[in-house]
C-alpha cells in the first residue's frame, strides 16, 4: 500500500470511530465522547465507545470487543489514549498487554498537562503511533470539553429567541410564543446535550420556567439561576417539580432565612462575590465547571447575555429568529447592558451556519471577541492552559 | 406528441421566453419584463423581448426577428398580448397579420381591465391558444409590475441592515458600516433594480447619502425624502449632484421660501396632506405610482418603517444581518414607532430566502398582514382591482 492508500484507510476508520464516539453524545459528560475500533487484516474485530464519566473507556470496550484478536491489530481511537491513573487505570497499559501493533488516533489529549504522554508511552513499548487523523472532527465534536479542560470554564452557549426586527418581547410584555413549536422541540434538543442550563431570576419571576426537556426524549439539565437577591419564589417550578437538580446563585447579602428555605427544598445554594452589575459570573462559571458541568445553555434574559459576552464567557450562538416584526422603539431586545460604542468592538461571529426550523430561522455560529477565538477552532491544541495539578479533571 | 410531450416541450420554450425577459431587468419600467421566441417545425426562428417602455413589445420583435417564417409557426410569449392601441398598437393585430398559427402565453394581462381580451381576440381569429403555462414563474418575474397595476401602488421592499441582535445604530450612535461591502454592492444592485429609492430626513440629516449606484455599473433610482418641514439641506448630495432625479415630499405647511429653493435648485417637490404621524404616505406611494414609479426600495429609517407597516404598504423585504452584537438597551433597533402589543398582530414573512453575502446574512421574504398576502402568490391573477379608466397604464 503507498502511503496515499493508508491515509485514506485511516480517515475511513477514524470516521467510522467518530460515529462510533457519538452514541455518547449528552451522556459523557465532563469526560468527552470518544469512540474506537479494532481493525486486523482488513476486518472491523472490535468496537466500542465512551458511554459515561467513570465507566469504562472507549478504546477498553473496543479491545474486549476484539478479545483475542488484538495482538498485531491496529487500535482506531478517536482521543489519545491516557496515560495516567484517574478512575479506570491507564488505557496505554491495556493496550500495551493486549498486544496491539499500531495505534491511530485523532485528537491529541487536550489537557495540558497530560497530552503527548499517552502516545509517547506507546512509543516506548515499540508500538507504532500515527496522531492527527480528522483531529479537527474530533476537535468539534469535544469542543464543550476542550473548553472545560483548557479553561476551567464550562462552553457557554446563548440561546436567542427574537423577530427579525430584533424584539424578544412586544412593546406591551407579550412573549409568548415568539417562535414555532419546531424551534421549540430543537431548544429541548439542546437542553438534553447540555449540562446544565441558566437563566436570570427575571426571567423565573416573569415566566415560571421549568427548564426542562419534555417535547423530546432526554435527560434533563442542571438548572443554574443567577438571583443576587434570592428571589427565586419557593413555590416557583424550579424549586417544586424536583425534575432536576437547581442551584441558585446569590450574592453574600442575600437573606439568610431565604437561604435556608432554599436548602430545606434540597435546592443547591451558592453564595458568590458582587461586582457593580451583580453576581461575579466568572466565578459562578468557574464554580460550575467544578461541580463538573462541562457545557452551560443560557437562556436569557437581556442583562445576563450582555454581562457573560461582556465578560468573554460565550463560546457559541443559537440564535432563532422567527419570520415576523412587531416594531416599537419599546419593545426590548435580546442584550440589554449600555452595549459597545463602536461597531469595531463588537463580538463577532464565525463559522456561521444557518438553517430553517420549522417557518424560524436557525443561526448558529462561534464567537470571536479581542480576546479571541473559540479553541476548537485550533483542531484541540491548547493555548489557554490552566495549571497542570487538576489531572483530575479527566477521569 | 402525446398532450404531456407537448406540455413539456410548452415549458422548454417559455422557459427560454422567460430568460429573454430577463434581459429587460430594470429597464421596461413601468412596463412589465416580456419574452417571445417563434418556433416553426420545431426550431426557434425568431426571439426577442421588451426592452422599455413606450418601444415594440416583445412579440413584435420576436417576430420581426422570424419574418417571412412566422407564417404556420407558434408564438410563445410570457404576457398575453396585448388588444388594445397603447403607444404601441395592439399586439394581436400584428400577431393575427403574420399568420402565427398557434400562441402559447404564460400569464394573463394582470391589468383587470384587458385580462383575457387578448385570447379573446387571437382565438376569433382562428388561431389556437394555450394559456397559462409557467404562470407562476411570469408573475414572480414581474411582481412590482402586478401590484402596481392591480393596486395603483409601487411595489414597496424594505432594505435593512442591522446586527445579529436587532441594532442599526450602536448606543453611540455609530453605525457606518454595520454590514460588509459584498452586503453593500448588493444594495446597489438593488438599487439598479427598483424605479427608486425612499428615505426619511432623518437619513438625509445623519448621512448625507447620495441613494445612486456606484459599486457595479447600473442606472441611479429616482430619490424620494419623506420631510414635512422640508428640512433637507439645500447643500445636501441628493440637491446639489444631480445624479438622479429627487422628490421632496412635504407637508402642506411647509416654508414655501423653501420650496421655492428646492424648485430652482429642479428638485421636485410635492406637497400632501398630513395626518397625526407625519406626510400620508399612502398618498405619497399613490403620487409615485401615478409618475410611473412602480417599485420603491425603502433605505429607513425605524419610523418610515413603522409607519409604511402599519400602513400595509410593504411587500417585501431584503433583511441584511451582520453576525456582530453590539448589545444596549439604548442602542436603536429597525423598526420604530409603539409597535404591535400582540405577536398575533406582528407582520409575518413567507416565501423567506435564506444566503451568505460575504460575511453578512441576506433573509429575503414577502410581507402578510391581516389585509392578505402579495399579489404575486396567486400567480398574477388579481383581487383587489382599481377603477377600470386607468387602462393607459400599460403602454
Amino acid at each position: 500500500m503507498t502511503g496515499l492508500d493508508i491515509l485514506a484507510q485511516d480517515e475511513y476508520y477514524m470516521d467510522l470511530a467518530l460515529k462510533l464516539a457519538r452514541n455518547g453524545y449528552g451522556r459523557t459528560s465532563p469526560n468527552p465522547m470518544v469512540g474506537a475500533l479494532v481493525v486486523r487484516d482488513g476486518n472491523i474485530v472490535g468496537q466500542g465507545w465512551h458511554q459515561k464519566a467513570g465507566t469504562a473507556h472507549a478504546e477498553i470496550h473496543a479491545m474486549r470487543d476484539a478479545g483475542a484478536l488484538t495482538a498485531g491489530a491496529t487500535l482506531y481511537v478517536t482521543l489519545e489514549p491516557c496515560c495516567h491513573h484517574g478512575r479506570t487505570g491507564p488505557c496505554t497499559d491495556a493496550i500495551i498487554h493486549s498486544r496491539i501493533r499500531r495505534v491511530v488516533f485523532a485528537m491529541t489529549d487536550p489537557n495540558p498537562c497530560v497530552a503527548g504522554c499517552g502516545a509517547g508511552m506507546l512509543r516506548q513499548a515499540g508500538i507504532e503511533v500515527t496522531e492527527g487523523v480528522l483531529a479537527c472532527e474530533a476537535a468539534k465534536l469535544n469542543e464543550a470539553f476542550i473548553k472545560y479542560i483548557a479553561t476551567g470554564l464550562p462552553f457557554t452557549a446563548i440561546k436567542m429567541a427574537m423577530t427579525l426586527d430584533g424584539k424578544t418581547v412586544t412593546a406591551s410584555g407579550h412573549s409568548q410564543w415568539i417562535t414555532g413549536e419546531a424551534s421549540r422541540h430543537r431548544v429541548h434538543k439542546l437542553r438534553d446535550q447540555f449540562d446544565a442550563v441558566l437563566v436570570g431570576v427575571g426571567t423565573v419571576l416573569a415566566d415560571n420556567p421549568q427548564l426542562t426537556v419534555r417535547h423530546i426524549q432526554g435527560r434533563n439539565p442542571v438548572r443554574v439561576v443567577v438571583d443576587s437577591h434570592a428571589r427565586t419564589p419557593l413555590d416557583s417550578l424550579l424549586i417544586t417539580d424536583k425534575a432536576a437538580h437547581t442551584i441558585i446563585a446569590v450574592s453574600q447579602n442575600a437573606p439568610s432565612d431565604r437561604l435556608k428555605a432554599y436548602a430545606d427544598a434540597d435546592i443547591e445554594v451558592v453564595q458568590l462575590p458582587t461586582g457593580p452589575s451583580g453576581i461575579d459570573l466568572r466565578a459562578l462559571f468557574r464554580y460550575l465547571a467544578q461541580k463538573g458541568l462541562a457545557s452551560v445553555l443560557v437562556e436569557g434574559g437581556a442583562t445576563i447575555n450582555a454581562s457573560i459576552i461582556q465578560e468573554n464567557l460565550v463560546d457559541s450562538v443559537f440564535w432563532f429568529i422567527a419570520p415576523k416584526l412587531v416594531g416599537g422603539v419599546r419593545a426590548p431586545g435580546p442584550i440589554g447592558g449600555t452595549g459597545v460604542a463602536r461597531l469595531e468592538d463588537a463580538a463577532e461571529l464565525e463559522d456561521i451556519e444557518l438553517e430553517l426550523v420549522g417557518n424560524d430561522l436557525l443561526i448558529t455560529g462561534y464567537l470571536t471577541t479581542r480576546e479571541g477565538r473559540n479553541v476548537y477552532r485550533d483542531c484541540g491544541r491548547i493555548r489557554d492552559s490552566q495549571e497542570c495539578d487538576d489531572q483530575s479533571a479527566i477521569s
